[in-house]
């Protein structure tokens, strides 16, 4: 392969694409682009109040095709032709419905419009009734528990509850509907002109952690148990796959007709696509027994082992264990926190109340605008003045239900402790503590079940923006965390992983090591500090265990 | 006695005194006046961040003094020669140390600047270890359990814990003090001249409820108790009282010093004083099993019920059950919240942070009080226009412990039930329905113990400019409650007290429906609303049940 090769990371996003194009050997970046969806910007298809939010595969293209050809005007000349590699990560799981030919609905006359047609955005939550019954189901049915390999609770924000959401909900795209595909495998089939339902390359990462595909299933869950759970998923099994693939592999090169819409040449290899977080992690180079933590709104966590050394481990109360899912050839494992970001975003909201909420104010907008951009950067600054106070407020971080350990969305966050002394930064560290206990509940789940965290390494917004969380989380983990130095890790990550396909680098560990950024930051805990928090963790148990098991209202 | 027979009725409070001037027959105002404590004013002999708190009892007689002349001159003319009776009301249990001849030792040369020579406001909190010992030392001594007429607690802000606090602290001042009087009782001492310790008229309420004073001790507490206590006390309750009174009755007429200083009659008849609560329910026009709330920064409930009624019943975790405390006659009942009005101020506090603690406005100082001042009625406003939610936020109101049911100061506040929707008007609504159960558990607490409650009258700050406040706890409560419309409740009381002990009218009965104002507003519960408040009053204890059983740190 030519001196000075380059790879292209596209990093399908919530809002936007952005097109990150690397040295394949040093990883140094050329040039980037960010490029917003057209009509998810207007908020079209989107319901909030519903927590409805659709996109329509048009935005994903046309953006695309933005966003690389804006990265390369920015780039020195020459650059397209040095181009070897191109890998796409895209948020997940975000499916849709698509025609025999592997066509997304609502790109065929009649669909065009339909939200239904679209993908199901990883946020959406209108199928909390389907999850349920899948619970149910796999609980009941008398085979195997389908979850187990996903932490023993399906969620409405995944595949099967989501199609099975829209097929019950929409006869016409319930009959036009072939197959479903995940927004980061659909990417790679268009790219690669491989979109046959039947055939395409389907992401490891997805399959495993969203659809329940395992192994030991020989693919997708018992075509029984998808029957049981309702008729109209009959059949579904066999129209979608039973191979998957992770992110090292090849899916083909480009179509013709896409190297010209994007001016690269036609011979430049598509990798296999993964989710962002996974992508990301790679990016951030994760490695075995160091958890990868993607920290923002909420946070992803992400854990690799050797497949030889955890057996048949299953490691309950996480978001689901797969083969490869994020390192070939490695155990992937990934948990989370439902808020973490938002927590504080929420006590920001609350304190700006007076100044937005009330509809009292007579301040100008920008003044607003000010004063409620300075909140958390205040609050942070009284907060880190304070020492950890064993008698002091304790909060709850489950202010958007709890992910990890044992997703339960009914449960709610909770503050105690309180006094007439209890101010603003007294609560605001108490919150920013409950987020790093909540950190340290994910951390202990995993020795629990005998699986070893030897580092931390955390990637995303508030690694780089929140030092006095970051060292809290330090603290209370009592383990020191290294803070990514790449801004984009999830880019970069599927730039690693294009590298690899396209044959640049032997295996993915060889491209973190050429191409990595390496770290900026640690963060290392303070023991006064550290053992002050053992106390104070407990309580915040105690207030855990109250609000789980006595303070919920549970159905019947 | 004249026609036109005035009475003047003193109201000592925290800040400042009151005069009010009203017609001993109608009760109609002829003129009032308020008179701060200067020297309180300037901040001198407290340090608020050790809750120390003391007032100079120069500060009483200069303001008393100029507080009456005042509304003299704000009267018609011959004003003065009508006034046939005063009485005076003050906050307490706020003792003093006095000498001999019963001058409070601040008034001695050597003494003028000592903050233990001064009155110990009820407020200051100094005595926490003291109050402690002497509840120890009543379960564990071997005798009857002397706390068991004041609620089972003894509490830090009482009588004898900071006499024992100043006692141990302050060896000049213990050599000094010959006895130590009650801020009530002092004052009706000195306007009379009967400062003896050991024969001026003692009030029964500060007694009863402050002092552990009860029949059934034929006093004050047994010496052989109080020395295992402290020898420190030994020999103090023979140099203290064992007679006590109601507010019915005279304690003398004015010395012709005192007269002369106020510009009145020498003959004028002053009542024996009584706490400002209890003269305030008084002036509220309280009745048999009609509950008295004075609704303020925190709470004082009292109820009265006919002795013979009563026969032995022991009401227990309230503040305390004496004969004749607050109507001569009946029993007089206390209880409590320590804080209520307090838990609005915390949050409207937490919501101005951005404006008053961050240190990052460049606002106007007019413009942020504005806007702290609105926070409480636009909240208000919000919170009203929603409907009460069984499924949202929980709120515990013991911010500041708790005092009744079974007083525990303690025990802290909490907030349950959050979510990332959980905004500041939700948040709110739930602190003002927590205060609102925290009254229903004092309700509640009377009828367990066999105890009817038949009516609500409400007096103080909030029950004049909160009605959302005043609904939602008549919602709760599920029954009416009548505001009193006098402003002055205190002052009027302590005016129907001294047109009884002058001989205006036969009893205190008698002078309340001659002299009472009636009432303003009547709050009647919303049926739908009561209904919903009952669940959601379960949960309130289900989080109490946690908080004070499970997740209190508890001394061995």
């Amino acid at each position: 392969m030519a001196t000075g090769a380059l790879v292209i990371g596209l990093d399908f996003g919530t809002d936007s694409v952005r097109t990150l194009i690397v040295d394949a050997h040093s990883g140094e970046e050329v040039a980037s682009a960010v490029e917003a969806f057209p009509r998810w910007t207007e908020g079209r298809y989107c319901d909030p109040a519903r927590n409805r939010f659709r996109q329509h595969p048009l935005d994903h293209l046309d953006a695309l095709e933005s966003a690389v050809r804006e990265a390369l005007s920015r780039a020195p000349p020459g650059t397209a032709e040095r181009v070897v590699g191109i890998t796409a990560d895209t948020t997940g799981s975000t499916p849709g419905p698509v025609d025999r030919a592997g066509l997304p609905l609502a790109l065929l006359p009649g669909f065009a419009d339909d939200p239904d047609a679209m993908f199901v955005l990883w946020k959406d939550h209108t199928a909390v009734a389907e999850a349920e019954e899948i619970n149910h189901v796999a609980r009941t049915w008398g085979g195997e528990d389908v979850t187990k390999y996903v932490g023993g609770v399906y969620s409405s924000e995944w595949f099967w509850a989501k199609m099975l959401h829209i097929l019950r909900g929409n006869p016409r795209v319930r009959d036009a509907a072939f197959s479903w595909v995940e927004h980061c495998d659909w990417i790679t089939a268009v790219l690669t002109g491989t979109s046959d339902p039947l055939t395409m390359k389907r992401s490891r990462c997805a399959a495993g952690h969203k659809a329940m595909w395992h192994a030991a299933f020989g693919g997708l869950p018992p075509a029984e148990f998808l029957t049981r759970v309702d008729p109209l998923l009959a059949g579904l099994r066999e129209r979608l796959y039973a191979e998957t693939w992770t992110s090292d592999v090849a899916a083909g090169t480009l179509t013709p007709d896409w190297a010209a819409r994007l001016g690269l040449r036609a011979d430049v290899t598509v990798g296999v696509g993964a989710f962002d977080a996974h992508l990301g992690a790679i990016g951030g180079e994760i490695e075995p027994y160091v958890l990868c933590k993607v920290m923002g709104t909420s946070t992803c966590d992400m854990l690799v082992a050797p497949l030889d050394e955890m057996g048949d481990t299953l490691v309950r109360g996480i978001c689901g264990q797969v083969d490869g899912s994020i390192l070939p050839g490695m155990l992937g494992m990934e948990a989370g926190q439902s808020a973490f970001g938002d927590v504080y975003a929420w006590f920001r909201d609350l304190l700006a109340w007076p100044l937005v909420g009330s509809g009292r104010t007579d301040l100008h907008e920008e003044a607003v605008q000010r004063l409620v951009d300075g909140i958390v950067p205040a609050l942070s600054a009284a907060a880190a003045a304070l020492e950890p106070d064993a008698a002091g407020v304790v909060a709850l971080d489950w202010l958007n239900g709890r992910r990890t350990p044992f997703a339960d969305q009914s449960l709610k966050g909770a503050l105690a402790g309180l006094s007439l002394g209890s101010d603003a930064p007294r609560v605001f560290r108490a919150l920013v503590e409950a987020t790093a206990f909540g950190a340290k509940s994910i951390v202990d789940r995993f020795r629990i079940e005998g699986v070893p965290i030897r580092g931390v390494i955390a990637l995303g917004g508030i690694p780089k923006k929140s030092p006095f969380v970051m060292q809290t989380v330090s603290d209370v983990l009592d383990m020191p965390i290294r803070v990514a130095r790449a801004e984009q890790t999830c880019a970069l990550g599927s730039a690693m992983a294009a590298a690899t396909a396209a044959g640049v680098h032997a295996d993915i560990p060889t491209s973190q090591r050429a191409m990595g950024r390496g770290f900026e930051t640690e963060y290392r805990p303070d023991p006064a500090r550290s053992a002050i928090y053992r106390d104070l963790h407990g309580r915040y148990e105690q207030l855990g265990g109250f609000v789980a098991n006595q303070f919920t209202p549970r159905g019947t």
